[in-house]
């Protein structure tokens, strides 16, 4: 199939190389956006650093900015969610959940996720100027958090004295996903730049996965037993 | 004084008018910013919003769009450090601090600047945006944590068991940086989206405020004595 001379929108079913094609301009576009920030890159830039020459070829895959911005968004939250589903299945089938257990199942997903990327990778960087970006921070919320695990999880969550106040609950999810959004960016950014060799990117992983559990277990009990 | 023949560096002692020219183009830019994100609005935008037909009048005043971006910062800084020098100065004079004083020291400058700002503002969704910015999230750090009233905060710091290690030190700080940033910014889109009623404001950030306290007091207990 000939890209410039295809229809411009995409089949339902594209062609492996179409795929291909759409999953390289995403990687080149999630790199050069936590390099460069939001601001500093043009779909002009993306196109070229993907090698390609044809004007037209982001705007075959994606209908706008907007369009490719989620559709990276997308790509790690399915990812995410498979590791997640794994570990909502272990609680499932216990039945009793500890806050730590619970807890454990919403950060150490994303930690995965990042173990698996390798180093560098771009998306914690990408992630955390999306969540603050006006026009995307909702999708970028609701792609994470409307998942068919983290439903899952939302009815294994163990009793807290605080529910009740609905904008403290919202406050403290909100506490939450900031934490594990913008830490993850500021060790990717670590890791990226050096400051730890590769071979330890894994257990600097784990590491913060185990402070962000100590962490919001703290920022938890301390916010919803007021 | 003519702006549009007067040198283009600003001398050392600019004029009322030139002061006051050069904040207007700064309460534009973050205002813009605030609603369409970095990405989303060009020197040019600033420059039209502000009312200026003259094409290099954000030129005269800033040498680049990062100087503009970190005059925006300054300004707000040293608003902020107005605030926490008053509340320093009130606990040197007692010398025993609690861990919930000295946090409270942490967050209160902020909530108070944001009370001062009254809604709508545009200075919290700024700064969320400033922090992930890779050109900028190291400046935006200095200009808020090397004020004067920090440094002498720090010297009243209660004794943590966990300060020893330099690498769990720095993440709880950056942990507690990122909760007042990103929770700010949160409450200044709902006010300014009126999904509170303005004459609540000074309430729902004195709430915020309080949460903040409890939750880095749980985080700081939790990740510290570990």
């Amino acid at each position: 199939m000939n890209v410039s001379t295809a229809d411009p929108a995409p089949s339902t079913r594209p062609s492996p190389r179409s795929v291909r094609a759409r999953h390289a301009l995403m990687r080149t576009a999630e790199r050069l956006y936590a390099e460069h920030g939001f601001a500093g890159v043009s779909m002009r830039m993306i196109r070229e650093a993907a090698g390609h020459r044809n004007n037209s070829a982001v705007q075959y895959h994606f209908s706008s900015r907007d369009d490719l911005l989620q559709a990276i968004l997308e790509h790690h939250a399915a990812a995410i969610e498979r590791h997640r589903a794994r570990l909502v299945a272990v609680l499932e089938e216990r039945g009793e959940v500890s806050l730590r257990e619970w807890i454990t199942c919403v950060v150490a997903p994303g930690i995965e996720h990042h173990i698996e990327l390798g180093t560098p990778s771009w998306y914690g960087r990408f992630l955390a100027q999306a969540v603050v970006e006006p026009g995307l921070r909702e999708h970028a919320r609701r792609v994470y958090t409307s998942t068919p695990s983290f439903q899952r999880l939302d009815r294994l969550r163990p009793a807290a004295p605080g529910r009740g106040d609905d904008e403290l609950t919202e406050r403290h999810a909100a506490m939450v996903r900031l934490l594990l959004v913008h830490m993850s960016a500021d060790l990717e950014t670590e890791l990226a730049a050096g400051q730890a060799p590769p071979d330890e990117a894994e257990r600097a992983w784990r590491r913060l996965g185990d402070n962000l559990v100590t962490a919001v277990l703290g920022l938890s009990s301390a916010l919803l037993s007021q």
